[in-house]
């Protein structure tokens, strides 16, 4: 069985794991206050072209989401957030068990808010004269590449960030595979954009080479406050941090964590052009490492009989569309199985 | 200025302010250990017919919707309730705020939600198979009256507490206008049903006469215990709690709380009979004491410089919906005043 | 029976109670929007001196402590406050409900905390090298008068501003009996003090003569924004304001909050100098509207049968201390009767 | 520089590193439902000599803690603790970020509270007539071994789960440090005795030779109902559950758990031994792998030019408090410098 159903199902990069044997027996201080972590986030900010940004590395992408929200917003403020953003479906409610409501907005197949969007939920409660009894908005989230794999465009950020400023709302974006993003051809984002574009993001390690960790840059001098205190609160400060410094270090000293998405991009393009050409349609328009095919049902149950897909939704009573996941672990063999397989059936 | 805004513009019903001076300087014990909440607790327990009920008196109604919320669901559990519920809409978040996210369901020009809708939300969370990562429903939120001033019907409620028995769910009736529900010629439920056919549910005091107050009955067991610890910590275990025994001894003693929801409800038909007599369409179907006429714009600002409605929506580019409420404070001359305006313009 | 259990066994003052009569069936916009509530904030400001305070009117102490704690402080900050403060031990944790640790510092019989607990606190936390593992200082919570009856002094309440000032913390006074304490002979604090000593305090109502009711000033422009949203969401904003501002008119058109607070105060000082006379000793010297005599069990057992107090501790084997608590409702012909007790027996 | 300031300063015990090496490139489901978490869990229950329990792998001790309690308790509840336990002091109020009162209790030198503790807060809770304005006690929290390095004996913990099932209360047990306990020579409780005598205890990982993790052993079926939802609510669901379930595999199928946890309290003996013979007194009588030694200041000085300690109390004008920590990753080679130092200073 070829697994493709997502992006976490092996441990980490050969390099990552072998420096974390390396470094093992090595005694530093806890909590991220070791050079490991110190280094990785001296390289964080090079990539970000800016000494000022706050970089904190956390376990997971959850408690990363709860606890940028949880740290911007007062108690009666909410997030403004795609219907299918993870916070809204797939988080069991952690934006909610800290006490702000998500504002979910209706998005088109692509997955994405637009800028109007924003304005529209902000004027929406501003001009109605009950706004005090309404929940105000106080975020904007948004993931890229999105849920369906989709990109925002430097044009479309750049609108909402300045959406985003005229409506006094912090802009956070969530980049579990941030970096299967950057290296899309149809991405004409850099990191330094998204610092000035942003008040917050993270680069995703989790589904991009690490055993575990998300990397947050704040950009915002307001969240960087005691942001420590908040991390604590939430369980995140992880003893032994320097874990996450030696596997960040180990992917940013010298471009690993990019090399090793643009590989996975590129199979996925692969895979997707195979089943473009075999006329198969796809649910989205996906330039990142996720694709999702529709496929006839007796087409999809033969190729589960040797790969391993994720369900994502019944098209009609006869297709069913999957999402084909490809990760830095993905080996071009298990490709060629794949397509070989396509031509097959 | 004649007010058809709202059912909370004035004070309480003669009699109920009458009853307080009287027994003003009375001394009680506090926080609702009197013998005024004692008795009023009995009229309401002879109300249900039932004996075993929890009878609790609360300020407001946001407080009471957060509170039974709250007592009910665990950590990773939300409430089912309409996208035009008060819960999601009109409470800036109190449910969010002690944890808990609203599984808000769209819903038809009633306003109201369905058992299939329900089970629908009930049977998507389980058959996924990542439930785990959702917001587990754990009861459902109703209004009765519904926002638009629509009713559930008993057979609609006994297919929704039948949903509700199945798949393992709270439910929970929102009845801050119950009295003029239950006395409305399109309603088939009484309270002794909706003791069979609900956990909990109150019977509003503030827009039905009172100065202030919701008595909320609590039939499941499961919430009844310890609910007094919760009361206080919401802030809502009232010092003179004997206000409110006061107050609902004088509205149940002898029927006032029916007898003054009815002449509400009698005038509010009065009034949509004279709309739809004279062709102005009417945005819900209402048959109790909030009606939503949809009226040219012109009429409106004529209207608008005698009485007071609600703005509720823009129906098209030169017509509007308001909300005419009528309450128990509502004069018989009001009515013919508003009438006659409505057939001078 | 006569009792002196509390400061809340009766309704209004008479000319409370009158004045919602008299307005009762006047039309209002709801949630404390009305003329009357804006009238009494204009009272309060001038009794403030001070035009620029935000005044808000709330239902009860605990609502309001539990409010404006929330609204003050960050996720992980915490609030200092007396072992003995009320909201440590009889808010059945409101405000942990919201997030946030009390931080309890052991005081005296007076029930008091000083400046230098509040820097030892403060000095504390930050001298730690774990402090970002342990909850932040960032606010401080005081009671006046306490809930010994006593009372803070000028130069006490100086030094606690500055120390809360130097520490970047929040001052926050509870002043649900503030009247009484304003008008003892002991006070040498007046309501201007308060506005320039303090982030935000309150002036009780429900204990002074209202039905209900807290009159909350917010000093500090960053507690002021946006604080209708925080009542809404916990369940505080009443739907018939006015109701507060009705009552507050009252109390403080022309004095009448601290004359009835006087003559309560005026009692309680000749309850406490019966007792001393009487070669009873004091469990706390105060010289509020609360006093606490230390009984022989006998004595108190016989006057029990005439007037109600409350048990407060057992002192030792044979002595019971209790709370005499005399109110804007107390008769001086009680006051004298207990007196004649304390003679007879 | 050797440092014995925590147990927490290197990576993993030798054989675990190399078994994530070895599993790195195999692919498994997420979120803990791959084969090696279900072996793990297997050799935990076997260990507890029960099939009952429920077993997860959580990230770290604040997490675990946290949402243990917020499993438990309903709203109004809270958790009785020592003042000194971790969650009362050293985790940035997370216990109070889900909505939760520690209610901590005064504890001698030992770090422990007593079954009359517990039944003192309890009867001083029910006998109190305002106790519905207090925090309901819900819970028990104790560490074993304690923040001080002491333990609790079985007659203790027996006395203890008594009482707590004589007040309807949790019990849970912290076990950061359990293996540190259980092999300690002054311990007479087994993992099956935990098992009988409480409703919740972990086995930590973090501190006991893994990179980091924690096994949960719910043995109280009330607790086990939907637990996943609240890990993947509080952010502790790991995408990649494997790594806790190959290192807890390590650990626990030949018993390397309990040897590598001897060999650190070995050390920690002969360290605590080289102290007394020395004469220097001991601020606690652990008999765990943390001793803390009284130093004078000067001797202290000489010795932190070699070895690294936590500072823990200074003890008099002359003399401090240090912890001294072993753990599996101890060198005895270190140990026998530290001696070596001992003499010649």
């Amino acid at each position: 069985m070829i697994r493709f159903e997502c992006d976490y199902a092996e441990g980490a990069h050969e390099r990552v794991i072998q420096r974390l044997v390396e470094t093992n027996m090595e005694q530093t201080p806890g909590y991220s206050e070791d050079h490991y972590c110190e280094t990785a986030r001296g390289y964080i900010r090079d990539l970000c072209q800016d000494d000022t940004v706050a970089v904190h590395f956390l376990v997971g992408g959850t408690q990363t989401n709860a606890l940028v929200i949880a740290a911007a917003l007062r108690p009666h403020q909410g997030v403004i957030a795609p219907m299918v953003g993870h916070i809204n479906v797939h988080e069991t409610g952690a934006v909610e068990s800290y006490g702000h409501k998500v504002l979910a907005v209706p998005c088109g197949r692509d997955g994405k808010i637009t800028a109007q969007d924003v304005r529209n939920v902000y004027h929406g409660h501003w001009n109605d004269v009950t706004h005090e009894h309404m929940v105000q908005p106080g975020m904007v989230y948004i993931s890229q590449p999105t849920e369906n794999g989709t990109l925002y465009s430097k044009a479309e950020l750049e609108a909402m960030w300045e959406a985003c400023q005229d409506c006094g709302l912090f802009l956070f974006i969530d980049g579990a595979r941030l970096g299967y993003g950057l290296v899309s051809e149809a991405c004409d984002l850099t990191v330094p954009d998204l610092v000035c574009l942003s008040d917050a993001f993270y680069l995703g390690g989790t589904k991009q080479g690490l055993l575990f960790g998300e990397a947050l840059v704040l950009t915002n001098p307001a969240l960087k406050k005691d942001f420590r205190y908040l991390i604590k609160q939430h369980g995140g400060l992880l003893a032994k941090g320097r874990l996450l410094g030696v596997q960040f270090c180990t992917m940013f000293e010298d471009g690993l964590y990019f090399q090793a998405a643009k590989e996975a991009v590129d199979h996925a393009m692969t895979i997707r052009r195979a089943f473009e050409d075999r006329g198969y349609p796809l649910l989205f328009d996906s330039y990142t490492n996720q694709q999702f095919p529709i496929l006839p049902d007796d087409t999809l149950a033969k190729l589960e009989e040797e790969f391993a897909f994720s369900f994502w939704e019944k098209v009609d009573e006869t297709r069913t569309a999957v999402r084909v996941c490809t990760s830095w672990a993905t080996q071009k063999s298990s490709v060629e199985a794949l397509i070989a397989a396509l031509d097959r059936i």
